[in-house]
């Protein structure tokens, strides 16, 4: 029969074959009030959730599943299944059931002679296989809630039935529990060293011994009554012992399939039992997992591989998230049937001319949840869905203007408080160690290599690379504070390159127009932190919510590439600082010395005219001349004494830059290759992880050790063994006033101004990359809370002297990288999802503490060649570039378009679009780098607002569809419900015309 | 109706549910007299060919097709169908045709919004979807050769045919045939330039003005008669630019599916139409392809996703090997629909809750071939495929024991000599020309370095690292000769390791024993020559058959652990050349000189008594002592005169050791990478293999010029502009006669065995290792032929004190490599298949030709540092030791079980016994390692014969079953008969027990 649309649903054929008792036929596409289609059947799994119409219309099979499966959904929800397929074997002459395959979720087979688990994969099933065993359903025994509990007894029932229905004579009943009972065989590894005590015996006098042996048994065992079979009721060792157990949830249940061929049948045995309390059967299940299930078929000789086939479908039937649902809540055999139906209704059809069902698939990544697929059946499940899928993110919610007094301050308090107990325990786990360690070093390196630049672009006013204390402690102060305090604690305060800019800029200021920079510094410090105050009653910083991923991205490109640069900078810098002489030729060493020749005496003795005194140090000169050995002393010495250095050696030295540069280049690479191992196959998933976390640790370690060895004098990480100020004319505190005329206190307010803005916008930013929805954060954040603490400890270090810290882009990210959670037990085969971060201030403090302690650990710490950290440095700039979408799309402009992988930016956005998109984000990163190299680097913060102004002229070149795929607007309520409704008359309009649009972008912005 | 089996096939059913007129059900599973297992239906893909009986009982749908293609398999092969899928879209106001998918041979879709085209990927249909298809055809129109010349006549002709059967009403006749002649859109790709002339224009914009045009010009359109439609008859501009069209066969036929919902239709309009002749209908088709097929569906509106669907599915079995050639041959509606039914039997089907549809298939590497599949079809194919699977390969035939006086050599000379005309012409391709640098460079690499090591071993008796000119032209000499004589052209003559050491303990040994070394050295090459011949005419090399894969990996891996080990020896002894001084203080440098001080005038002016004649270099010294500046001396002018060098910089070189290392280094990591960048998604896959093919070439160049750009004196390639013997007491030839006394002539003759062992174990080896099927050469081989030459060329080295010259297995492995052919146009996603090596001795000439004229390149080379020679050393080494079986079962035992690869010996051997062999074979070669560095190493060839007993001895430790497939035994009738015999009789017994051993060792040793 037609229905009124031309087409047979399969389920409708099927159920029009086979069950005869209802007849009816149902158009499968009906379409509701709204005119849209009902597209909950088969074939069509790719509609969205919202577009599900509420008066759904299905067909017989699904109407009896949503009967079963409807009623009791929140009462109780099934276990998971584990199946086990054991085939019947000939093991020399005895019989014995041999496991052959398994399903956690994903099917392992047993490979045929190469006793080992093949690797998970998704089961390609035929379709006829799949036909058979709706046959066997239909026509073998059936027994649901049977009371069983033991094997021997089960088995009885089931013969007794398949008598009683007349499908086997009484004559077989010994017979089929004879081999219904026979072992069961497991595959277990063999141990290694097991199998060298197999080396002396050859492959074939074992087997023909055994195949001896085991015919003794067998006729002894024949002898015996049917009793003795060698099933026991208690778990065995060998199930216990298991330590595949772990794969399987806690609370999962068994289905045993046991698949045969035998010489005593005319047509095939076959049941389907559901005990009524799922049992241990003794040594059925190769794991100590009760059994709910069990699938018996045997049949006639010559058909082994179509019995295999028919049981393999079975299995992966009991392993669907779906079927199982309905085996569980099965009635009676239509039910069972309806699923199958049901089943068949949804898979994925490959044709036999494109793929070769030998290739064993992959497990994807991610699989549609069973839930959506339920869903159809479950509509009171159906609100609910879509009220989560709708929601908006926490982000737009903890950034909304509240418009009262520190309304945002207290709201962030609010919402802080009742983790903050959490934010402690929750730090105790092995994780931690590394994340402490790996970001521990990140910072040291970081405020090393800060604290240096910054010491040399204020002429060591406030710290320097050979007295970094200082910048040790008061990172750690700072860190510890706002660890301790602050919104979002997983982010980490740094020195940053934009500061350390601006403070290089106001040094040179100050000092060409003669104001003391100390006290200057300290005024802006203070000014700024009242205009973070002031920005925080304000709850300012709602205009994040503004900013895109284009100025996101931007600023954090902007930072990585200071990295980057700087680390190659410095590595640029040891060839200076070392150079090599290349004109030197080996043989002729005798022609390269040094020599200190004292001053020209001629000089010393007629000074002249002008100079009527002498300087100090030609007064120095000309006392050593004659006292001094010249010829022994030092390059240095030399120098202070006004000897003159003389030689072709003079200017060089050798194998220093060489070796620096080794242990650079090597440093990086060794960690990027370290990091990538967690991805090779060698070694377990532990130790792999293990090594991919501590590889900087490892790296630098290697690397100093190498050095070690070597023992060349290269630049090391100088230590200082005292405590005290860098410069003498500098205290411990900057005083207020006493060095500037009083107007300069009031004027410091502008550049307060830029600092703020410049703060505000670091901190912000790396906020927002750090609280992305990408890392499924819970603990939500607190952008007036952190921003107020950044305030406070701008004037705090502003009065010590110590550089200002802001939250630190790339370190937090790595931050968050080290403290990811990932599922354990998941099914073999399955992804392992990322859960979250480990939300906690512990790691944060520690990494703070340890940094305070490392003046301590100078005499390690001293070991340790800056070229090793400027690799690190390196490395660290990249890995942060490599995370963000925009150096993803740098890459696709050198791809063809058919390499290019496939993000789904790409299918709905033309490509020429995307390159323009870069292109001008390039653009602007050039322009922004230049701009930071001049003299308008003052300016810097205000240019990344700048930024932001760009963006919002690109709404003009791209149309909303293109930015919405490529800048991920934020949620903006206001605006999305405009937009909606915007869509939604279109879509009327276009509606009557064709209707054609279901992939709408309203989908994509909502 | 159930079968006898109790089995329904699907076919079954469905011919049961579709065609009533067809009533019979039909025992799928059926056996032949032999008790085997008729596995011709669904479901069952990996049976063998071979285990398929003779006598095969098939459904009717089977039985129909074999009828139809059975018939005229031979006269016409059907071309191959190009698919294209345009979609009814919405465009404005105006209704077109868009472009939506297109098959070759896998899928590509157009991306929704991207205006690009997705990946060639596998089409994964719904089962829904197939079976609405089914319908359709049944339902709609089939019009089989159709006589059609253009577009709007054949739509006539489909609406005439509907209107006849009742199908639509006649008022529908002008509306749907305006919308089957609406325009075409395909998809272009549009250059990035017209993009960025967007640039300016809004995206929404456009559109609106877009509508508003189009909606002028349907108003127009309308206005017109039908006869205004959009399609030329003639092929478009944009056809024929279009640069898929080399993707596409040149045989290649259209099939074009139309789907789209229109307003006017209550039921779906449906067409299948085969034409009977391929026209070109216009711009029906994106390319310039003659259209043969047409599928129409139009339909209601509301179902455009089922329309799409079911478009999807009918071009996706167009596609389809087997399909195709149904639909050329069909003769009415039911052979189309037998045609499904066969497809459906054999589609493979994904669980829905274990894949997610949405994933898009990358295309497997090898897709099981469709004869295969038609052979059921077709039997007299059968017997056919049956003769070439088991073809044993040419192996076994060339190596065959004739038992004539020189047969074996007459055989190979007739063998090669019809090629030997094409061996020059086939090697003029743009390939060779990269095979013959990187091959050059491997040469002249591996002359220097063994030419160096030969120099040394030998005190320069023969060659030296700094007169290379003998070497080179020894090289080019024999090289030249080879290739142009030998029965394997592509194998590479150069001194190999095994020579070298065998050289070098012979000079020990003569000089121990005041033999003079050159004399004996031309009497062991003549008498080793008089052995090659002999072994020639006895048609010794037939053992070399009985060498299996263990045997080749132990001395292959050898020789690579040899270059690999040469290559760090050589870096670690510029350590020692270029002593660092580790204990440089920079600040110190005025303390580190080198002088050059006279030597002790006391000692000179009062000689010891007993040396009472002043020794030559005393008097030099004398000489010079008054009239020398002992400072300005270089260190060997110091050394030379007498003079004793002081200094704290004397023993030490700065900066060269550690530039050799990052030269070092650099080359071998740059040219792993550069390799690698082959895979890489970057540039277009031409290039891609450009920069792999030339990764050695750059790498060299790119560290040459770093080390111009430095400028260091790092020791480079010495060369010769004299052309003299190498030493001053050596001829240009070595006389046989006069040195030694006369029975030293006659002994040589044992050494000579040794060396003649080793010769033909190492050239052997390489000939096999080169001959292997996997390489699929075609031209044969001439293991006497090669033999032969090489002792000629032995005896011929001798007399000029040349090296000996053996294959070199690296760089022949290499040569290979570089010449593979891959097919060129294939269908998009689909692999290129491996055709062959292009086999020819132009590249082996050139390469000498070139080393030849090396010796004038001398200007050039001697820029070249020695360390990048080094690292490219090494990458040889790494890169054939990367290659082979053994090397990845040793990583093997790095992995879990549950990372390694799915090598095909790993799903039917043992894991611990995989191990086991890998962790023999360990020691075989470790200890083959060591006897190597001691004495013992004379009678190494004599140990690589003993590899090949321990492999005998394997046969103890190991079944036959494991051996075959970790050692993959060479066929050997006689012995292949007799096992196939003993597994006959033991399958028969089993088979009365069980028969279950279907995937049996049979299969493989067969």
């Amino acid at each position: 029969k037609l229905t009124s649309m031309g087409f047979y649903s399969p389920r409708v054929f099927l159920r029009h074959i086979f069950s005869s008792q209802e007849a009816g036929v149902w158009p499968i596409w009906m379409e509701d009030e709204t005119g849209r289609l009902d597209q909950t059947v088969v074939g069509n799994k790719d509609f969205s959730v919202t577009s599900l119409p509420v008066h759904l219309t299905v067909s017989p099979a699904a109407e009896r599943l949503r009967y079963i499966l409807g009623d009791d959904e929140e009462t109780m929800p099934t276990p998971t299944l584990f199946t086990e397929m054991d085939t019947l074997q000939q093991e020399g002459d005895e019989l014995e059931w041999k496991e052959s395959a398994r399903w956690v979720k994903f099917e392992e087979k047993v490979e045929e002679g190469g006793e080992r688990w093949s690797k998970p994969h998704v089961s390609t099933l035929s379709l006829h296989s799949l036909f058979e065993l709706r046959t066997c359903l239909q026509t073998g025994t059936v027994l649901l809630d049977l009371e069983g509990y033991s094997l021997p007894q089960i088995v009885d029932d089931i013969i007794e039935r398949q008598i009683e229905e007349g499908l086997i004579g009484p004559e077989l009943r010994d017979k089929i529990s004879f081999v219904l009972l026979r072992k069961h065989r497991h595959q277990t590894k063999k141990p290694i060293h097991r199998s060298l005590a197999d080396l002396g015996k050859s492959g074939s006098g074992v087997s023909e011994w055994s195949i001896f042996i085991s015919i003794h048994l067998y006729t002894h065992c024949l002898a015996q009554s049917r009793s003795m079979n060698d099933i026991a009721d208690t778990p065995s060792t060998d199930q216990l012992k298991n330590k595949f157990m772990k794969k399987i949830p806690r609370d999962a249940e068994a289905s045993n399939v046991l698949v045969g061929e035998v010489d005593f049948l005319e047509k095939p045995f076959v049941a389907f039992v559901r005990l009524s309390q799922a049992t241990t059967l003794g040594g059925l299940t190769e794991v100590p997992v009760p059994t709910r299930f069990l699938f018996v078929l045997l049949g006639p000789l010559g058909k082994a591989k179509s019995y295999n086939e028919i049981g393999r479908a079975i299995a992966t039937l009991m392993v669907d998230d779906l079927f199982s649902d309905v085996a569980y809540k099965a009635r009676d055999r239509e039910d069972l049937i309806a699923g199958i139906d049901e089943f068949l209704d949804e898979v994925i059809v490959l044709p036999p001319g494109e793929w070769d069902p030998k290739i064993r698939i992959e497990p994807p990544k991610k699989i549609p949840s069973a839930d959506q697929r339920k869903s159809v059946f479950n509509l009171n499940e159906l609100g609910q869905m879509n009220g989560t899928a709708g929601g908006g993110g926490p982000l737009g919610e903890e950034l909304a203007y509240t418009g009262r007094f520190c309304g945002g301050l207290f709201l962030d308090i609010k919402r802080k408080l009742p983790w903050y107990p959490s934010d402690f325990y929750e730090g105790f786990h092995i994780q931690s160690i590394s994340a402490v360690l790996f970001i521990y070093l990140g910072c040291i390196t970081n405020a090393i290599t800060f604290g240096g630049l910054l010491g040399d672009a204020t002429d060591n006013y406030q710290v320097h690379l050979a007295n970094f204390m200082s910048t040790f402690l008061g990172t750690a102060l700072a860190g510890t504070v706002f660890c301790l305090f602050s919104g979002q604690p997983l982010i980490i305060l740094s020195s940053t390159g934009p500061i350390l800019i601006f403070e290089k800029l106001l040094y040179e200021f100050s000092k060409n127009n003669g104001i003391d920079y100390m006290e200057l510094r300290l005024w802006i410090g203070i000014h700024s932190c009242v205009q973070c105050l002031f920005l925080v009653a304000m709850d300012a910083s709602y205009i994040i919510k503004y900013m895109t991923r284009f100025t996101e991205e931007g600023f954090s490109s902007l930072i990585s590439f200071i990295f980057i640069s700087d680390a190659i900078k410095k590595m640029v810098g040891s060839f200076k600082y070392y150079p090599i002489n290349t004109d030197f030729k080996p043989d002729y060493v005798t022609a390269y010395k040094c020599e200190c020749l004292a001053p020209d005496t001629i000089n010393l003795v007629h000074p002249k005219a002008e100079n009527s005194a002498l300087s100090s140090q030609e007064l120095i000169a000309f006392e050593n001349y004659f006292t001094l050995d010249w010829t022994q002393l030092s390059k240095k010495e030399c120098v202070k004494y006004g000897g003159s250095l003389v030689g072709k050696s003079c200017k060089y030295v050798p194998d220093l830059a060489l070796m620096s540069f080794i242990l650079f280049f090597g440093t990086y690479t060794m960690t990027v290759t370290l990091k990538k191992f967690k991805f090779s196959r060698y070694f377990p998933t532990k130790l792999r992880k293990l090594i991919s976390d501590f590889s900087i640790f490892m790296s630098i370690m290697t690397f100093v050790g190498l050095d070690m060895l070597i023992g060349l004098q290269t630049p090391k990480l100088i230590v200082p063994t005292e405590f005290k100020p860098t410069r003498a004319d500098r205290g411990w505190f900057v005083m207020p006033f006493g060095k500037n005329p009083w107007w300069v206190y009031l004027a410091s307010f502008v550049p307060a101004l830029l600092v703020t803005i410049l703060i505000f916008m670091d901190q912000q930013i790396s906020a927002v990359i750090v609280n992305r929805k990408e890392n499924k954060l819970k603990k939500g954040c607190g952008y007036h809370l952190d921003l107020i603490w950044v305030g406070f400890l701008m004037a705090a270090c502003s009065f010590m002297g110590l550089p200002w810290y802001v939250a630190a882009t790339v370190i937090s990210i790595a931050h968050i990288d080290s403290l990811k959670m990932e599922s354990e037990s998941s099914a073999p085969g399955e992804q392992p999802q990322f859960l979250g971060v480990r939300e906690q201030r512990l790691t944060g403090i520690l990494v703070f503490v340890l940094t305070g302690v490392s003046i301590f650990l100078a005499p390690i710490l001293q070991f340790i060649p800056m070229p090793v950290l400027y690799g690190v440095f390196l490395y660290m700039g990249v890995a942060s570039l490599s995370g963000i979408q925009f150096w993803d799309r740098i890459k696709l402009i050198m791809m063809p378009a058919k390499h290019q992988p496939d993000f789904s930016y790409l299918r709905h956005v033309p490509l020429r679009r995307v390159h323009l998109f870069t292109l001008l984000q390039i653009v602007c990163l050039a322009v922004l780098w230049i701009l930071k190299s001049t003299f308008l680097a003052i300016i810097f913060p205000v240019m990344i607002l700048g930024l932001m102004v760009i963006r919002k002229m690109l709404d003009m070149v791209f149309s909303q569809h293109d930015l919405a795929w490529l800048d991920d607007i934020l949620p903006e309520k206001e605006k999305k419900k405009k937009e909606d409704e915007k869509k939604n008359t279109k879509k009327e309009k276009k509606k009557g015309k064709g209707g054609n649009d279901s992939e709408d972008v309203s989908v994509l912005v909502a």
